[in-house]
């Protein structure tokens, strides 16, 4: 693949899930492939899995990497055209992204929504600017609507946990928060669920929390968390904002928290979430401290994601 | 070592200070010894000499470290346990800590104590959650309590500079600063010097400052600085808060900065301190600007102390 | 090289200009030649393409460098001597350079003027400071008054794009700006220019923004802006503060920014800046978006300059 933004940079789900697993059983495997190459990380917001993971990933693969954080030791970076820069903004990513180009053989970028204007955030500019301008393959670390390495690496997680027998029956269900969260774990997840197909995917949200219908087309929506969870194998607990009354957290007449009462009704499914969590407001203790969760699993196969993607990336643009 | 967070965790204290200085003639004997093992040093607190000493100790035994400020770069950790997390924490210890599991082979790490309940402090909590669960062996890199590897890199310094023919007098003074510091820098000495066993040690500190006694069981403790000072080999300057009156900085009724006038009732003593200090508020100028000042020396142990203990960590957990 | 400054360090800059085109053409040619040898980065201001392109250097060169942010990961630096610190500095640079020395073998510094007092910060007190005390080589990632790494990237820049027939015409332009700035890159790139001879160089600014006459002792100086651009084959443009009015921005009656219908009466000139640039204040976009524009070019060859030195004061502080 030329740049890994979401899951319609991937050919073949199957085979890059096959790959990654090679890699958690054999992490040096092509460590000579990445050697002589530099990765630069730009962070417009913080990260810890995201960064350690990657870093690993790209050392595994004897590649050098760097970390940028915009906030801490940069500046405002101005990302319209055309505008007049007396204000905060002091830097175009027009000048900004060329200069990666000129020090580093690859990208990857974290940027984020602002929840105001959908539109803004929906179309990715952030993201396609850097795309445009620094002439490097680009990695999306997550974006404003998707977060790919993330739903690969929940995805290589379900692969090592599904039992070969039944088609398992994996439901994503919103969780309440404290404060407006993107809808890009969320998005993501359905769309690589979508292109997976091999599960029986439910999303369940209340009222007014749909997602965008584009990622999602290939999932059962209902509003009756209980009626979805009934005999589910996985349990995706996750927060998100509103979509159609972007960015706002209208309220909500029952209880979403996700807790041991609730997961009886599942086939002993197992609980995921891409963390951060905030416990007992999300999901009960209880749930999260059952030996069956698989959080710390999936966090862990955040290496091996990045791995591979780093890998393809590496290979198709770096070609001898 | 599984782990290394106070003097008990050392079996023979000559031992270890003998092979630091076995690193410092030749740092890079063992370069392979950390080959394709990674550590972690997380920091709660900002740090100058644990972070960059800790970092050439590392690769000096072909390690790699990766350095973590939750404050920059991550979020709030909530440390105590059924807490609905709905303020200002984002993330807790437990989802926290064994994602370093995943990701490194050894966790170093910073904490801090808040001053403000002694108990809460003492028992280590933050410390002792993270190893708890991150599933990792930990080297602490300062802690609510104690400054283990500051008081190792003390006794290499002591150790070089000591005469064979006379057991040292070694003294602890207290010394002002303008806000209330934690007790582990003090704390921990004077558990080395104790459990190292061959000086006179001496603690002298206004009245109201004494150490917790489990830490100072071998020492003697005098309130009268100049009485204490006198025929010192060695005196450590190092201001602390109330121990008794926990974390307040009551008056004190005499002068305790240490000055060049004082220095002259010691033994030609030399001065030590941890860094960073507040000169002509600690120590004078004359004082610290005299060529028989040791804290440059000290600060450049921390990389033998911290050499010393990853080489034994790795030894000990990894073992082929 | 025993430091790097400024251009009085630099005996030869023809035989620099070559070493560092021989360096981007083939960036690891010395690549053993810094092995085992650390540099550590140290930052009073943020970096971008200082930090990275120096970083990228190092490693070209085999050697280990380590980036410390002073004001995000360290504490406050007290440079003045002799001062009772009861106040907001942490620690003194007598205690912590000589840190740096311990632990590393060549320091990289960036320091900046408060723009307040000029002989503070033409006297380069806290550069010298470092110098004075780390025991170091030091190469300076901008001062308070020059920024030699960004002067000697700027020259490569020129050598790489003259025609051999013509001796160029380079004009130095002020450009308005939103806040006053320091003078350090119009002072060093007019430091070099004249140092290197081979242009007939022209600095053109408002009345009142006249630089230091030491730095611009071979440059002719225009208060019309037309005028000095006519024929120019290169013009760099670039906000600084007053000089004269030591750090204001006193009121300017004409327009100064660079744009493309004044970039007609030049020789199809190519334009320079040190980046960041605010566009459509200092420079239009019309002009920075024309393809003839060099500023990636020059921020790409920061790594080429940065080797450069690197690798002389790694010869001569260093030879086997």
């Amino acid at each position: 693949m030329k740049n890994f933004i979401s899951v319609s940079d991937v050919p073949n789900i199957d085979a890059i899930i096959k790959k990654a697993l090679q890699y958690k059983s054999n992490p040096l495997m092509d460590v000579k492939l990445g050697k002589g190459k530099r990765l630069v990380m730009v962070f417009l917001n913080p990260s810890m899995r995201t960064r350690l993971s990657t870093q690993i990933a790209a050392s595994n693969l004897g590649m050098e990497s760097t970390v940028f954080n915009v906030n801490n030791e940069g500046w405002a970076i101005e990302f319209e055209d055309s505008v007049m820069m007396n204000g905060d903004s002091v830097e175009h990513i027009k000048d900004v992204a060329p200069i990666f180009g000129q020090y580093f053989d690859v990208l990857a970028v974290r940027t984020f929504p602002l929840l105001k204007n959908k539109n803004e955030d929906y179309r990715e500019h952030c993201l396609n600017q850097f795309i445009k301008y620094s002439g490097l393959p680009v990695i999306s670390l997550e974006s404003a609507t998707l977060h790919p390495l993330q739903s690969f690496s929940d995805l290589i997680t379900i692969q090592e946990t599904i039992k070969p027998t039944k088609k398992p029956k994996v439901v994503l269900t919103w969780a309440p928060h404290i404060k407006p969260l993107p809808q890009c774990v969320a998005n993501s997840f359905a769309q690589w669920m979508g292109a997976w197909g091999k599960a029986d995917f439910v999303i369940t949200c209340p009222i007014g929390y749909e997602l965008d219908k584009k990622f999602s087309t290939n999932a059962q929506i209902s509003h009756n968390q209980i009626e979805a969870l009934k005999d589910a194998d996985f349990v995706y607990a996750k927060n998100w904002s509103s979509y159609s009354q972007y960015g706002q957290m209208p309220s909500v007449d029952t209880q979403w928290m996700v807790t041991s009462e609730k997961m009886k009704v599942t086939n002993q499914a197992r609980i995921m979430h891409c963390l951060p969590v905030r416990r007992n407001v999300e999901i009960g203790d209880d749930v999260l401290d059952n030996p069956t969760s698989l959080i710390t699993q999936q966090a862990g196969n955040r290496v091996w994601a990045a791995q591979t993607i780093l890998a393809d990336i590496l290979n198709t643009n770096f070609q001898p």
